[in-house]
């Protein structure tokens, strides 16, 4: 069979070259016939059999070795007729060889032996590089990448998941989270690109173009299909814990939730995965407001919507709007979900039938979201292409690919901290190591790495350099002294069990140091396992920070957390401080680099870092959180205490804002306003600086934000040297979501900052 | 001056005896004509004026002693014609004798010497007792008040501070807060009757009818007009923080926010507050829809709505919805607002003089806003009677109402944990007393008690038991030995000021004692000063906390605090815990009675206790707050960690339930379910039990709440004798609020849950 594939591995190739030279049009007009031909050809089960996605284990004879057991999987794909598979093996990343021989397995039942032939789409998480495939080259997480503020690093690592997911024979990508990362809480937040609605949108296009190519001609097989998630509001839950209700009125759905999906939808995002959890009262996955009228509707969405694991079944047996399941079928379909993650079960199949020849579920319904599946399969190629092969992606897990995540880690460390400039050390000086994040890849990385959890990264890593070890190749092992003083039981999936160290070994190894690395943060978690009681640092760690201090050595922490866990007790006893996030498998060499000066650190925080457990905040809130003592006997101020702020990150250079520019003072109708800014490196060393655009809308019919982040733009500059950059905003972008959840522009005083000058500009219609 | 006020004095105690004589439609039919025939006498100037609220600090001389200065009050009364005075001198209880000299001044001038004399309305915030007169009978806080679960308490605590306002010579109290206590971090949860829709709309609708009385015949000298507060959804601010936006779906709005407002109003109540904050991006103090659409026409309020402390000046200067003051008052009076508490200035009045002559503001709403205010002054009897006097009320503060006070706080004391029935305490015993919370009267009362921050409270509180000095009344001095531990700053205002004390001294005198008891909680405040960063319990109390727990001796936590801080991570190593909450000036012996066993506590908590700072949570949540192992890879279970239910409590003695009945299993149409429960003390002591009985939805087309409270009943029970308990419910008991706002009962099935008994029954159209 492997002979076999490795043909239409050739052809792949070929593919690759020629598709281009077909026309696009032309290519739509015979896919749309092939669409319509085939779905006349179908019946119903073979219709309801697309929708229905499987989990591999569900086919899984042995997982070492790897072997399909072939009768399930004919019961599946020929029985129930199933279009779709997800998921890894075992939760454990597969080899290259692995994959082919499941893809390739799959795709000859479902071509060979189904009445019609037609090809699974294999979806997997992908999220930051091929998660799930031994060797792929791993990026930092989303978060990480939107620290960057680098839209060119964000697409370039997405081109290189796509080459890598599609040389694990996979076409479907489950990526980019779209999910606006406001919550601390959170335990997701790391896989946002952070709290601001427009820097997610950006970078959630870049994404999408990264996965798809310029074009979203997705039969490249390079490209692959994204799937946008989680359509909606996913990110801002309530208690902070995953999957838990939201309450988020439609007008800050509109504002803050909508636009990162909507902007990537316009990118020619393929696919969309909804959220599992309930808004209002109401669980999405039975929002026919959500997914027909709105996604569907007012946005265009013309791809498949998919839902999260077991989402159906969640609307009977957890959210209780369905008495039974077969009604949770009926209602999630005829909301609008196209394609079911059922995982494990047939049931769904047999139920949506049952539901069609009753008169519960429409045949426009089922054939809509048909047409839109077998529509995605023939886009990616599938039926010309079932499976790639490794064989012919020559750069999976390459030193090119890695040079790219390596300087994608090194764009996205945030100096936050830099008393005296104690930053960056000589190399000439001894440090002692300690933290549990110091000398393991698993915190590195993060969940959805090689297991769903993260707890099998340190079997795949031995190539990658922890921070330890980093820190060591640079200064001389025998200029490191390490101690963990606090350890992650890494024995468990359980992201918070931690092994409390001798700490007076710590106090007593930093007698012979200069210096004082502190590796904390948290280990490697996702979803609800992730949930957490206080977004306080653990007990041990802070304990371990105190102690360190105490030596009274100078101490510089580095940060490798998914989320900001809360360091105010001691933060302002450190002396230097990284915040790496989840830097990936190249994050220790990037680490050790910014903290030996072989690179100056240009990231930014992607969202606010709090100062306190009960005082969660993003920078775009509304001017009451702030206010100033009143007259009179009501003398009181309120205390917003946030430790940094969004946007914040420093460099070993220092860089001057001047000649803040507007074009014009009174921006009327559609005119543009160009806005020019001169930044200077008045430093003594090249550094990137990521110059960021806010504006602030003085007075509106609605409480406007204190200030929006509108555009911003990465440069380099030389020492002594200057550079003038230059944008443009019109009223379009100033815009916010009124009572009547219309989208408008009022005229008025704005107000444009840039690096902390400010000017103001009126707008009339 | 003072003689002449005397004859008015005698004036109203023959109205108190002859009023109810008159025919109230009679006397309807004849104010509407006197309001009309006023209002068309009134020039635009009389009219603004009369919708001016000024704080009575604008008329100082001087406050010690206290005298008004008459040409600055003629510039209010008769210049700018203002039409309502509110608040203390100076931020600090003043006498009866000087309550009567500040009101019959400004009545004499507002009377006699303006064109009209229209009588001034005075208004102050007596909310748990007359707490800005010395002398009055101050009340547990509305929490400790509904811990009580006992409505009459309720009741005759309202009725007793109408008569000492009265007594005051204030009618109208900014009483009761009807927001929902749903957050334990904000500042005022204690302000509020707790989380629970029902129990706020019952306890609220008791309050207004002790405040106006049983027909709202406010004209009677012993009521006042009450003043729900503060429309709408004021209690849930995302950030936790007092006066900061919200962010509530209009669906959740109605579901639980709008019906403890709802009920009060159909209860009569004369007059309503409005929400500093924001809903939505949108202050509500400009929200056209909630005032006038909502509350004025949907609702059908009849009454005053008053603004907050400077909010239409907050939707310039702070919210930014309005360019300039002027254009505030604009929005605001086009929204339904009739009366501004100003509180400094007269700027309003010219101002909207100006807008109604432009056409900005319609003459018809300036003549609804004081149609509505001329009534309340007519209904509260002010033309007649525009000063009450203190000599005409002989049982202001007297033993008899003060019964009352203690009666509450006796009823609202829950105790939490008692391990092994270590409480209640033998009185031969020795204890040590310990905390901040031991020995002054401020905690105990809270804010709003004599001043603002409550930071007067132990110089106007000789004469009543702390903690500590009830304890050695009870067991003898000689048996109590006091070491604070930790203590609370006293001379500030601020509540989060302490100085912690020698905790060894701590450990030492628990040698010589057999049990520790540890006041521990909160120091007074409200508002904005009492915002917090953190839930948790104050550093130094958990160390103090801990300290007592290593001794080994025994240690019943007393906690005394506004809101439930986190006690997490010593509660599980106490023997014995009461919530105190804040139970006024009875407090302190009330504390010790139960202690010791002269009361049996029947306290149930209003709100559900949080174990950790990120998990806060109400009891009406939804399913998937509390989610089970799934099958499969994803094997996870939500960790839904509280530290005390909703509703929970428990006795000295022990109650068992037993035959739930139902009068039907099938409920149809507006048929009424009856359900009786036996409820029997099988313990050795008489103690009262507080009976609920809640339902669950099972299955909705919005997912419902896991339960919610529908009734409740606080029966007394002596040992060994049972009662049997009977509700009422009709489907109207069962509904929510749906997608389309409607509020509505679906048919399908219902679990009743009383005292861990279920039934289930279906409810059929």
């Amino acid at each position: 069979m492997k002979k076999q594939m490795i043909n239409i591995g050739f052809f792949a190739i070929l593919l690759f070259t020629t598709v281009s030279a077909f026309s696009q049009s032309g290519v739509k007009v015979e896919r749309i016939k092939e669409v319509e031909s085939l779905l006349e050809k179908m019946t119903l089960e073979e219709k309801v059999g697309q929708m229905a996605q499987i989990t591999l284990d569900k086919f899984r004879e042995s997982a070492d070795p790897v072997k399909l057991d072939e009768e399930k999987l004919r019961e599946g794909l020929v029985k129930y007729k199933i279009g779709s598979i997800l998921n890894t093996m075992k939760n454990r990343a597969r080899t290259p060889e692995e994959w082919h021989y499941i893809i390739s397995t799959i795709q000859e039942v479902a071509t060979e032996e189904t009445r019609l032939g037609i090809p699974v789409v294999y979806g997997i998480d992908a999220i930051h590089g091929t998660t799930y495939t031994a060797g792929a080259t791993l990026f930092p997480q989303q978060i990480g990448m939107a620290a960057t503020w680098n839209r060119e690093l964000v697409r370039n690592g997405a081109e290189i998941s796509a080459y890598e997911t599609r040389a694990s024979s996979i076409p479907w990508n489950f990526s980019p989270v779209l999910d606006m990362g406001r919550d601390p809480r959170w335990p997701r937040i790391w896989e946002t690109f952070g709290e601001d609605v427009y820097l997610t949108s950006e970078m959630g296009m870049q994404m999408v173009k990264g996965y798809e190519g310029k074009d979203n001609d997705v039969d490249d097989p390079t490209h692959v299909a994204s799937c946008l998630k989680h359509f909606l509001g996913y990110g801002v839950p309530f208690s902070g814990k995953d999957r838990t209700p939201a309450w988020i009125p439609e007008m800050e759905l509109r504002e803050r939730h909508l636009p990162s999906f909507e902007a990537a939808i316009d990118a020619g995002a393929h696919s969309i995965m909804v959220n599992s959890g309930l808004i209002n009262g109401i669980p999405t996955h039975a929002d026919h407001y959500l997914l027909t009228e709105v996604l569907k509707g007012e946005l265009g969405f013309q791809g498949v919507v998919v839902t999260d694991w077991a989402d159906i079944g969640n609307l009977h047996g957890r959210d209780h709007v369905a008495r039974t399941q077969k009604e949770a079928v009926k209602l999630a379909v005829n909301a609008g979900i196209d394609m079911s993650m059922i995982p494990y079960t047939f049931e769904f199949c047999d139920r949506l039938v049952e539901l069609v020849n009753e008169g519960e579920v429409p045949m426009s319904r089922i054939n809509d979201a048909v047409r839109r599946i077998l529509n995605m399969k023939y886009k990616l190629g599938l039926f010309d292409t079932p499976v790639t092969d490794y064989k012919d992606y020559p750069k999976f897990g390459s030193d090119e690919f890695e040079q790219v995540a390596y300087n994608s880690a090194k764009e996205s460390i945030t100096l936050l901290k830099n008393k005296d400039k104690v930053l960056p050390l000589s190399k000439e000086v001894k440090v002692l190591v300690t933290g549990p994040n110091a000398n393991t890849m698993r915190p590195l990385n993060g969940g959805w790495s090689y297991s769903w959890q993260g707890e099998l990264v340190d079997e795949f890593t031995e190539e990658y350099s922890t921070i330890l070890e980093a820190i060591q190749s640079k200064i001389g092992k025998e200029n490191v002294t390490y101690v963990p003083g606090v350890e992650y039981d890494l024995s468990t999936k359980k992201y918070n069990v931690e092994i409390p160290g001798d700490l007076e070994q710590v106090t007593a190894a930093a007698a012979d140091v200069d210096y004082i690395i502190l590796a904390i943060g948290e280990n490697s978690y996702t979803e609800k396992p992730g949930d957490l009681h206080s977004l306080r640092l653990s007990e041990n760690q802070i304990e371990l920070a105190k102690t360190a201090i105490a030596t009274g050595k100078p101490v510089i922490a580095v940060l490798n957390e998914g989320r900001p866990r809360v360091i105010g007790e001691f933060v302002s006893d450190l002396d230097g401080l990284l915040q790496a996030y989840l830097p990936g498998n190249m994050g220790g060499l990037a680490v050790a680099d910014v903290l030996f000066g072989d690179v100056n650190p240009s990231g930014k925080l992607p969202y606010t870092y709090p100062m306190h457990v009960n005082t969660l905040m993003t920078y775009d809130y509304k001017p009451s959180e702030h206010q100033k003592k009143m007259a009179g006997m009501y003398d009181y101020e309120s205390d917003f205490a946030i430790q940094f702020p969004f946007g914040y990150g420093l460099s070993y250079t220092e860089f001057e804002y001047s000649d803040l520019q507007l074009s014009t003072n009174n921006l009327s109708g559609d005119e543009t306003l160009k806005i020019s800014v001169k930044v200077t490196n008045s430093g003594d060393r090249k550094g990137k600086e990521v110059v960021q655009l806010y504006t602030s809308d003085l007075y509106a019919s609605i409480t406007p934000d204190v200030k929006r982040l509108r555009r911003f733009e990465k440069i380099e500059i030389e020492p002594g040297e200057s550079q003038t950059v230059s944008f443009e905003l019109t009223a379009k972008d100033l815009a916010f979501v009124n009572r009547k959840l219309n989208k408008v522009t009022e005229p008025g005083e704005f107000e444009v900052t840039v690096g902390g000058l400010k000017e103001k500009f009126e707008y009339t219609k």
